[in-house]
């Protein structure tokens, strides 16, 4: 099944998406969100799949053409996004870069931040940006949607409450990230609001992709119409998304909503080293932090820059066939210019 | 003005509260829940004090006795909810009391981390833990409610946000705490769902107490019927609410309804020291985790306990007339107990 949201208010209007994204129906008879979707899932999501078979189908009255245009983040604001580290290849370069060793911990004990949930911007937004000297950085990530999670939940658990998946765009500041791990509180200011691709679906959706907690398929990354990135998201994803929803889980009840992302999408090289750039043959990024440390350890210095205003992005999957899942994450860098006071 | 919201679903139900607390009235024809109410504050509030002055002047068919029992946090979830640590007094103990010189930029840079907002408790909730050996701490706050901040406003244009006042137990698991911030990513088991005041007030309700963006008032903290602390509020924040709120908002916009905290209240001691116990005709300290750095850096060595199970804290606040502004959070720690898997 595969769910969007409508631009309206401040949550939207859920829809129901065809398979192929070409067409899509209001189901208010239904849910008119997809948060209240959630909440209810294991009631509504059967009546929600029978209105998707029949889109499919073609056999469905009402349905219109999808102006992905429209669409939201299939949550436009959700009361907890908590974005985990996943790709610990990721790490080792932010690490290596900085010549800091990796702790033996972080490969049995997650990485993770709570993010702010109240202002997600959609996949077609503008990303605003204060200053272009914030280091103005993209993320492609995967994440999922949960219902409510008990405290505690084991992983083998948890697996049962990822009820939705979708792409990510983790914007984050990288000349504030310094500062604010110095203080020691964690990501704040340089994790800005985030968005999301139009589109989830459920795992089943996914086919075999969907497979011991994570999706075996290349996140496929544009800056400025260039391939900048195709990294597999399967094997080097080190902790599943339900080993990330027991961590998130751990101390504390999940509200039905809850949004936990993978990281940033990260391979190293097939021989081992740092993953190469597309131009040199290489699965490429899906971040800019990740080529300028790569730069960093190879030549000294990091060549690359982080994003100007004007400069846009675009993350999106495909399946085997080469039809995208979620549809795309295409967005701008603009100045902010806050409409009130 | 006071609202409160009395447990009902996930959002409870907006009702107004008489200021001495004793009366209540439910308000459908202005708004069903306190994020309704923030999401159009401008519109609403009037027309929800016009219904607070009628209260008051005993005017009103529809009242009923304020059963505290029944309530919920005011906002039982919220898209954002972060939380200051504005007491330096605070943070110079703990950094004291690990031999770690504290910074000169924090006196200038408020240090903030950003929680789930997802699965608040209520003000006579149990404090559901999985484990005393995670080192159950409480932590005494003030808090604000705010509407739609912009991007990057200034604290003088943040001050006009601010709404809503009440208290905080910001619970924390203290043992979990070196582990999480040596990983370099912030609290997040550490700090499991917070609790609130069954009341909050808009500012004016605090007449001269509210000045310079802070609350001049003592916040009384017992701990299992004694008096643990009474530490004022107002000279020792460092960084006003205002200034709190415009560190938020500094590289994205809040959505309405986001939940800012002050950090633990605490003072130093008249003559510049470490503040002392009440026992030793000290003001104390609204959490378990200052007493224990206090002793470690008089005696050498910590010997409060952290909150056992059983173990009881209550929170509140005071008017120079002695008369509870918020209510209380009264609550008690419990061995978690999960509902389902």
């Amino acid at each position: 099944m595969k769910l969007a949201t409508y631009k309206s208010g401040r949550d939207g209007v859920l829809v129901v998406v065809s398979r192929d994204l070409s067409r899509a129906i209001r189901v208010p008879q239904i849910a008119t969100t997809l948060q209240q979707a959630v909440e209810a899932w294991d009631t509504l999501a059967p009546k929600l799949d029978e209105v998707y078979q029949a889109l499919n189908a073609g056999t469905l009255e009402g349905a219109f053409a999808l102006d992905m245009d429209t669409l939201h983040s299939p949550l436009p604001r959700t009361y907890h996004w908590a974005d985990g580290s996943a790709y610990l290849n990721h790490v080792q370069l932010v690490r290596q870069a900085r010549n800091a060793e990796m702790p033996e911990t972080f490969w049995t004990d997650p990485l993770m931040y709570q993010g702010g949930g109240d202002s997600f911007i959609g996949p077609y937004d503008d990303i605003e940006a204060v200053s272009e000297e914030h280091g103005i950085d993209f993320e492609g990530e995967i994440a999922v949607i949960t219902d409510d999670v008990p405290m505690a939940v084991t992983p083998e658990q948890a697996e049962g409450h990822i009820k939705l998946v979708m792409l990510v765009n983790d914007v984050s500041l990288r000349g504030l990230i310094p500062g604010e791990l110095a203080k020691g509180f964690g990501f704040f200011q340089a994790k800005p609001a985030s968005s999301f691709s139009p589109i989830c679906v459920t795992p089943d959706e996914l086919g075999e992709a969907w497979k011991e907690g994570r999706v075996h398929l290349p996140l496929t990354v544009h800056l400025n119409g260039d391939k900048f990135g195709e990294p597999e998201a399967g094997p080097d994803m080190i902790f599943t998304f339900p080993q990330l929803v027991a961590h998130a889980a751990r101390t504390r009840y999940l509200g039905a909503g809850a949004v936990i992302g993978s990281g940033t999408v990260s391979n190293p090289d097939p021989n081992g080293g740092p993953g190469k750039p597309v131009s040199d043959g290489g699965v490429g990024y899906s971040c800019l932090a990740e080529v300028r440390m790569v730069e960093k350890i190879l030549h000294g210095d990091s060549k690359t820059p982080f994003m100007r205003f004007g400069d846009r992005v675009r993350i999106e999957m495909f399946d085997k066939s080469g039809n995208s899942i979620f549809g795309a994450i295409d967005q701008q860098v603009v100045k902010a210019s806050p409409k009130g006071s």
